[in-house]
């Protein structure tokens, strides 16, 4: 007679959250939307070895570190995962989603889909949320509003958004990014937060 | 890419929710509260040969029938369980929940806990819910506020609700009705109603 979830949530099993979704599906917006309410929640911020852009804040945005600081943590097996992007490496370090879980907060990270399924094998009870676009022609919209994007650029993300998509079914649950009514994506995953914080037998993570 | 939780839910798995708890945990306030927001929900109404009390309707509060359209429907196996209390039957008819499953409603349900083993082997995959109180001592002091109770009923009530509580490993999700914060509960429960929603495997139901 011990369980409780209104009140400071005391004795309950910290969760893992892992978030995810093709490029262009609105991960970003809909995590920002989360933060805003969230409750005893550990946004894990990336480690990347990228020089921090105008604006972006350090631990917040990503954590910035030398080439050397990530090989080091690297060689020590203390990234969930990593990757390497346009010469750049990026991953979530294990020492934070520890921290959180030791100060019995729930952790909630963003990661690429290609990611996951490495992510799955070290933390198989990790609850694993694919964010989707409504389809594949709105996708393809959103990345054509990013200015940045070239014809040949667009056509091999909405190949690599196919692909990721593809993936689906290595996740627990799908959250469908609207646009438009952003607050609806927000509030599902919530919901799912919420949900597995209810859990009889939750999904207790060893990291 | 035809997952839409949003708008109207169109070719989603429609599952089945199963509410439990003891007598005295609140479930009936819970479900009242859930059921003046719920959308795509249909209620399961207990069928029972009681007779109607004042004030009850019928096919909202219960469904009314003789006791031979009982034992007839028993026959046929067409109750997902039945129970006789103070000499009369109640029992969920499957026929009402597959009826909301065609219509590609969820369906929810309110049994007793004593009943929840026998409807998990039939239907395994629905979402078992217990409704808890948030200690003994407050459920006493619920019981006692209801002028219906004796104190050997009281007594007997108590160590059945103290039964009831240990099954909770049975049931995926625990909703605790912290009674002057109703509103938390339902929230709960409407969070874990939504979360099965975005199920990428939803628990489809056979019956």
């Amino acid at each position: 007679m011990t369980v409780d979830h209104s009140v400071p949530y005391l004795p309950r099993t910290p969760l893992l959250f892992v978030v995810s979704g093709p490029s262009g599906a609105g991960k970003d917006s809909v995590l920002a939307g989360l933060k805003k309410t969230a409750e005893n929640l550990q946004f894990i911020t990336t480690m990347t070895t990228r020089k921090p852009r105008a604006g972006e804040v350090d631990g917040v945005d990503y954590t910035f570190v030398s080439p050397e600081k990530f090989e080091q943590l690297k060689a020590q097996n203390e990234f969930l995962e990593y990757a390497q992007v346009y010469g750049n490496w990026y991953g979530p370090p294990k020492e934070a989603i520890r921290q959180a879980l030791r100060q019995a907060k729930d952790a909630i990270l963003r990661v690429d889909v290609q990611g996951v399924a490495s992510i799955k094998k070290i933390v198989p009870e990790a609850v694993f949320i694919f964010i989707m676009p409504p389809s594949l022609s709105e996708l393809e919209k959103r990345l054509k509003q990013r200015v940045t994007e070239t014809p040949v650029e667009l056509a091999l993300r909405l190949n690599t958004a196919a692909q990721e998509i593809a993936q689906l079914p290595l996740f627990d649950y799908v959250v469908v990014n609207n646009g438009g009514s952003l607050h609806v994506a927000v509030n599902e995953l919530k919901a799912i937060i919420l949900a597995e914080r209810c859990r009889v037998h939750p999904r207790k993570i060893l990291l």
